[in-house]
This record gives C-alpha cells, structure tokens and sequence, in this order.
C-alpha cells in the first residue's frame, strides 16, 4: 500500500513516516505544498532509517502528486488547513482512496491548552466536508505526542482511537495503526464522536506539563 | 479525615464509598437527599466490606448532615443537581472544607456519548460558581467506570486527573485518591481544565462499547 503524509515534513508527520517506514512494508510518500521541502524531509527520514540500519522507503512530493499515486492519504497539516488541503488534493484522489484526519483544533490560556471545537463540530467533520464523495474519512493518529512518535528509540506502547462512518475504511486504517509497533488501535465509533478524541490532546498536553517526569504523554486504555 | 459522599446512594458513589472504606482508614459518610436511602445505602456498603473481612467505616445520613461532618465532600450527583446540591449544604461546610466535583454531562445519540458542555464551561465550574467562598473546589474521579469501581475484586490499574486553584486542597484530594489502591492522581492543572477532563468520560463509554472485552474502561496516562 502507498501511504502519503501530507504535511510530513510538520513534527507529527515527520514521526508517523518514521513510524510507518520503519514498522511496515508500505511505501512512505512525504507531501507539501513545496515539492523541494518534501524532498528534503523525505531525505532527512530516508538517512536517519539508514542510520539505523532500516531501508523504509520515503519520498518527497508535492501534495496533489503525494495523494495521486496513495491509496490512503494522512492530513498531518494544521487544523486551519484541513478544508483547504482536501480541496487542494481532491482532484487526486480515487474512488476507495482515504482520507485519514489526525489533527485537532487548540487554544493556549495561561492555565493550559484547550480544546478548540470548530463550527463544523470536529477537525474530522472539516475534513469529511471537504472530501470527495467517493473517499471516505477515519479519523486517527490524534493523540499521539510527536515527539515520541518521531523518536525511534521509544518504544510507543499506547493507543490510537480510530472512527469512521465506512467500517471498511475504518478497518483498513486500523489495520496500519496496529502495523506500527507498540501502537493499538481501538474503534471509537463513527465520525460523530471525533470532538472528545480531538479534545483529549489538549488534556495530554495539560497532563504533562503538570506531572514532572510525564512528558510526550500518550493513553492506553483499559 | 472524614469524607462525605452525597449521592452515595448513587453508581460512582457506591464506587467511590467502597474504595475509601476498604482501601484507606478514612470515615466515609453516605449523603443523600434520604437520610432512610443514606442509611440503607451505608449499611449494605458495611455488609459488603464485612462478607470480605474488611472493616471499613461507612454511615448515611442526609447530604447537609453528612457535609456538616466531613472535611472533603464529593458531589456524587448527577450533573444537573451538582449546583442545588451544593446550596443545600452551603451553609454546613466549614472554611477550609473541600468540595470534589466528579461529575461530567453526558448526551446520548445514535453513535454514542458526547460531552454536553454546560454554559458555565464545565460542570466543575457550576459547583466552582455555586460554592461559598472559604471553600475550595477540586475536579477529580471523572473518568472511573462504576461499575469497576464498585467491584472491589477487580484491581484498578488507571490513573484519576485532579484540578483546582487552591494548590493544597488540591494535594489533599490528590492524596485521598491514591490512598486507594491501584489509582494513581495526577495533576492536570486549573478548573479551567475541567471540560477535557470532563469530555473523556463519554470517549471512555464509546471505545468500550466499540470493542469486545473492552468495558468499564479507565486510562492510564503514559
């Protein structure tokens, strides 16, 4: 399968390529609205795998040219450009193709970080706005520290919540996940209830910064 | 210390009473509106703690009575009675005493739980607005299921997020709850806070109903 990150060369998408080239087969597509930024990222992944002995592959790629030759395709950008990233690449994107939603919407006051729930009701119901019909939208990968994911030394051992209205895109998005070592991923149930999973980034961040020793905090269920 | 638990009649509550009085040398007070539904309440929590040869402390009493008495007061109640709740025994706390808010407003549809944010921001902040002053207010114990809570065999293992102003009242809850055992406190800051905390409850009920073997679910910050 071909896996396109778009914003991969951002911390949460740089960790998920690293993550995805290192544990799975799966081909790594970096993209950007800079072709020549995503080469760079992509090359910069491709030599720290090397580094440590992996040969995962990653390429660099405009957005729209990532999300043409990828079956599923990860909006790792700000939630501020989830509509405008789907519209960019909708032309793109072909009937089964998948749109995977990590982002979540956050404000910063002077007691932590918060939720920041868009009109629309979710980052995840932006980006299932703004897709084509034909391309379903999971929602995945919120909740999960960049930092940590990025570092290949830690080992993750922690969850990822994943919904969706299609349970076939949903299983199939799941089924990724659980390919990256040390990640579960558990069904949280269809689009509507992406605003709480969106919401607990903000929580881990607060949780963190509060506990001494608890940094690039993830959460296992149970 | 003696803790009251008003609407300890109630789910979280028979929890919560169980856990003190097995797992720590506290007096735990059941409130209820009922001073009779108190007592009936406490004497069947006693029974259950004497059938395993523990011999916790657990009366009933009516929920201004019950304040009266204690020292931390938890708003076991539903969410839309937190604020009366805390009017009723306004006037039996005592400066110094502190109040706990474990509720969260819950809404139910098609796809599962939402948050139901109150306008007040939080259901923490509505027993933040409604307590007097000399009173402090701490969130905590929002994201237990009852139903494990109330088995005292099953072993807890997850983590309980507490919030307040106050630095120490909010130590001392911190302390109360890992007195029992298996549950680790950490701090997640401000009651500003709150409404992330608050909004993992419903999270919690959906990835439970969502995957086989997964119920009562609680989270472990890691």
């Amino acid at each position: 399968m071909e896996i396109a990150i778009l914003g991969g060369t951002g911390d949460v998408g740089e960790g998920l390529a690293l993550r995805f080239a290192a544990d799975t087969s799966h081909e790594v597509l970096i993209g950007s609205r800079d072709a020549e930024k995503a080469e760079t990222a992509a090359g910069a992944y491709t030599a720290e795998l090397d580094d440590r002995g992996l040969d995962g592959e990653v390429a660099g790629l405009e957005n729209a040219a990532a999300a043409e030759r990828a079956d599923v395709v990860v909006l790792a950008v700000p939630p501020y450009h989830v509509g405008d990233t789907v519209e960019a690449v909708a032309e793109s994107l072909d009937r089964g193709d998948i749109l995977v939603s990590p982002a979540t919407g956050m404000k910063r006051d002077e007691d932590g970080f918060h939720y920041h729930r868009p009109g629309a009701g979710s980052v995840t119901r932006i980006a299932a706005g703004a897709a084509p019909e034909a391309v379903a939208v999971v929602g995945a990968f919120h909740n999960l520290a960049a930092g940590r994911l990025s570092d290949l030394d830690v080992d993750l051992g922690i969850d990822t919540l994943v919904i969706g209205d299609d349970e076939d895109a949903k299983a199939t998005v799941a089924g990724l996940a659980e390919e990256i070592e040390g990640l579960r991923a558990l069904d949280a149930g269809g689009l509507a209830n992406a605003a709480e999973i969106e919401a607990l980034t903000p929580l881990l961040i607060n949780v963190g910064s509060n506990n001494d020793g608890l940094g690039d905090l993830g959460v296992r269920f149970r």
